[in-house]
């Protein structure tokens, strides 16, 4: 057992090269893009000469709803990732870019912890390779191009208060959530009221994540609607002409991130979108491309099964064309525990009661995935204070719904604490049970999408919505919008919409608070309750700890 | 002679692996960090090995007052380096990195044209190695930690009037010039009246091209003024706690970045600070980095003589502790005639007359850079219209000054078209002619430094400035900034403050607007007119055409 920290790990990690992780997979030193000798892209040319390829099975790894105790969605993913390869199997992982400015603030994204980990840990918590530069660099070239149209003459006829395109910096900054910009006079425009997000919120990112290829991204860019006129006809970026521009950004960004695991296997790091008002994956590209290069792809989505896996199945398999042949639910004793009543303070004694108490959280999650047609087998993350008798109630309850539970103590063993968990994932993944299918058809219509989530996922009774959100949605179904998916930003911390309540509640109402129209990511956000899209630095931010030390090693980061 | 387009002989270059381009210069393949197969950064445990080594000759390209005609300084900076190189020398070119923003305004920064370019050219003029975008974060977190800090109590006592750290950001944005930021009540903060420039006039860009080492950044980063107290007692970005992290986002930007010349010899394309409140010259590590390994360094400074080389001298070369063994200064025929008079659209006929009427201009720079104890050749950077007499009378003006001018075809002939020009460089190099000083003292009064320039160099007879600009350079010699050297902001085009006033006058007055001190990178800036900091798009934006084509390689960005 292990007393480092996260980071000594990771400085310790006997790094190969990453053209040895690339061989690893089949990709030629040719056809990787090397950023330093630990990062690199794989080629477009190379992806696209893998179309005629069969895929391997895609698991994905999802969560109970999260709790201060913490689950270890990411972790797991890494640690099965490496269970597969130590068992035998050609595996992969997948997942999501860390955002750069939230690590200034409280503390630095993670990829993973302990011994299941994916490494350079201090560079993807950096630039990385630059794709959330160059998102952001898109996005507000878009911006830039729209106040410039209306600067000179305004030839579409843009309401100026009806322009809905904000700009992005990945960074904390309260201060530009609401400006006012063009003060000054003639030369600098029409001064008009809007604000900054921070960038894992732009639709351009959705967009990089969804895409399948990149003309598929600029067909994609080209739709974002970005105003409306007085007549509220939308006007789109491809009406601004910032489409080809944008594209010629992204060209480098599009390409799937490669690095590595603790153990030297391949990792693919790609795209990261906000899980509430956007969908919450890493991107299609790289999941795509790993099942051509790989027999086993381990995802995962943001935050809980509600949330994350939903739109997982309804927004990235059904637009993406792929499904999962398993899907690994993470929980863990103490999260149990606090569902089950006990405070943070409380998780070091046992108590198998509350652990019972909460087990009806993870039921709930399980009894989910499984609708959507998915075998399910539980991971317990084991923490060192667990007991005997806690887990032996995890894994009781979770056999009564007629599946497994599988104890895994990769963040302190690394695959050899996951090879009981991968042996069970192929089991699944071989057995041919999955027949996916999404939870509603294309052509439901868009109001009766979010009932169909809210009362089937959540276990609402009722949607509560106005006249103004309904005769919204009704507006975009007629101007054939209505086939969309749906993307829900909820609070990740309940199956209601008020964080405080665990456990699994039923009978209660979801209110719709305002939906937005993303037409280039393709999907319409239903939002329940406050969102914040451009968080604040706390009072004593991270970043006045960080600096580099006499070694050159980042301090303070995590 | 080729017509080909620059853009078209650049993707026909014939480039080498970065790692044999890295080998020219000794850099061995595991102290490269590659960005893709032709671009990398030279690591720092690498240049700090290199302490003890002999330094090889630097040559500095400067040029005439530019003119719409255009002069080719990049273009002559490259040629000198690959004609060098034919003759047999080890040698290596320095120059700036592009701004992204501008490409989609008016067109694609220029890394050389015709046969002496820097490849990858589209690359540079995209993200490159991700360094403008790494200054860009920094500068905006410590401006997010500025709100953040009066946000939480204000500890420090700043005065929200008085906060002078503006925002940043890659783009052509006029919409961004002036904004009122935190506007939406209690959680977004105090409302107050700010703006963003571009990132290449971040005073962080100045300093990452005017610090020796990682150590030497950090410290200059935390004697940034950001702000000032009721009292006017400046707060600096070390007392707001952001200097540590702002090191560690530009722990990689700072080290110089490795790519090749059409006739793959090494090139360092590293930092572009503005021309204008900058001292507009690439970094110091990627100049001392290339001096340790080549036995001549050719490197060229932003706008004509009067601001470029004596910014080079009196900033960059007195802080770095460097000096140049020659300088070539570049002038045409074609600029001769502006400046003698002809309008762009009478180039094409030949008027040896107006050619002799503008030689003054090029005279006059002449001059100016022998006043720093250095030899001076001058480059006539060929064009096919120009005529033999039109040739004579600049090499015969030239010869009257005592210095020679040397025809170079590099455009059309690469480094065949420079031999000439690197055997005249090497005679002077060699001739120890050269004994560098600097044109003002270090304790020279700061109006005595502007009237120094101001009359010894642009042949001003006055300089005026009202008593609050007075004052305050009186305020910042009391409080010990006395001993920093002046960075001019004037225009390029003229040795006056009016751009249209061409040639070589005398006995104008230079008005200084305004000053402002850059405690971190090192200077007082004086400003002469008005200075843009940040730019806006044109009616039809460059953007509009540029596109990916359908094999992949980007239209419409040159």
């Amino acid at each position: 057992m292990s007393h480092k920290s996260d980071i000594e790990i990771a400085r310790e990690a006997a790094k190969r090269p990453i053209q040895e992780i690339g061989a690893k997979l089949g990709i030629g030193a040719e056809d990787l893009l090397p950023y330093g000798h630990d990062k690199a892209k794989v080629s477009q040319p190379f992806i696209d000469s893998l179309a005629g390829r069969p895929d391997g099975k895609l698991i994905l790894v999802t969560a109970i709803n999260p709790t201060p105790a913490g689950e270890g969605k990411t972790t797991t993913t890494v640690g099965l990732g490496d269970g597969l390869n130590r068992i035998g199997k050609k595996a992969a992982i997948c997942i999501r870019e860390a955002s750069l400015g939230p690590c200034f603030g409280m503390k630095g994204g993670a990829a993973g912890g302990g011994y299941a980990q994916v490494v350079p840990m201090e560079e993807m918590n950096l630039h990385f390779t630059g794709d959330f530069h160059a998102i952001t660099s898109a996005h507000n070239l878009l911006a830039a191009m729209i106040d410039n149209h209306i600067y000179w003459g305004n030839a579409l006829g843009i309401d100026q208060r009806r322009v809905v395109w904000r700009r992005v910096m990945d960074m904390n900054d309260r201060a530009l959530r609401d400006i006012v910009t063009s003060l000054g006079g003639v030369p600098n425009g029409f001064p008009r009221q809007t604000g900054f997000d921070i960038t894992v919120a732009s639709e351009v990112m959705a967009i990089l994540c969804l895409a399948s290829d990149l003309a598929d991204l600029e067909r994609r860019l080209g739709d974002i609607i970005v105003a409306y006129t007085r007549d509220k006809a939308p006007i789109t970026c491809r009406d601004i002409g910032a489409d080809g521009a944008m594209a010629v950004l992204l060209k480098d960004a599009i390409q799937p991130n490669l690095v590595q695991t603790l153990e030297n296997n391949p990792a693919f790091v790609h795209g990261g979108p906000f899980a509430n008002i956007a969908h919450g994956c890493n991107s299609v590209m790289a999941t795509k491309t790993a099942l051509k290069l790989a027999d086993y792809v381990v995802t995962e989505a943001g935050f809980g099964a509600d949330l994350g896996a939903e739109k997982f199945m309804n927004i990235k398999c059904r637009k993406a064309g792929i499904a999962p042949s398993a899907v690994v639910v993470v929980a863990t004793v103490r999260a149990m525990k606090m569902n089950g009543g006990v405070a943070k303070a409380d998780l070091g004694a046992e108590n198998v009661e509350a652990v019972k108490a909460g087990c009806p959280n993870l039921g709930r999650h399980i009894e989910n995935v499984k609708s959507f047609g998915v075998p399910v087998v539980v991971a317990i993350n084991h923490f060192s204070g667990d007991t005997e008798a806690e887990i032996a109630a995890v894994e009781e309850y979770v056999a009564g719904l007629g599946s497994e539970a599988v104890l895994c103590k990769h963040w302190a063993l690394g695959s050899e604490g996951t090879e009981e968990l991968a042996r069970r994932v192929v089991a699944l993944a071989e057995s041919g049970q999955a027949e996916f299918e999404p939870l509603y058809p294309d052509d439901m219509g868009l109001f009766e999408k979010i009932e169909t989530i809210a009362k089937r996922i959540y276990r609402a009774d009722s949607v509560v919505a106005d006249a103004k959100v309904l005769s919204q949605l009704r507006e975009w179904e007629a101007a054939g919008f209505g086939s969309l998916p749906v993307c829900m930003a909820k609070t990740q911390y309940s199956f209601t919409t008020d964080p405080t309540v665990r456990g699994a509640p039923e009978g209660f109402p979801i209110p719709i608070r305002e939906v937005r129209l993303s037409a280039g990511a393709g999907f319409v956000v239903a939002i329940c309750g406050e969102i914040m899209t451009m968080p604040g630095l706390p009072s004593a931010p991270a970043a006045e700890s960080i600096r580099l030390n006499a070694d050159g090693f980042v301090e303070g980061l995590f």
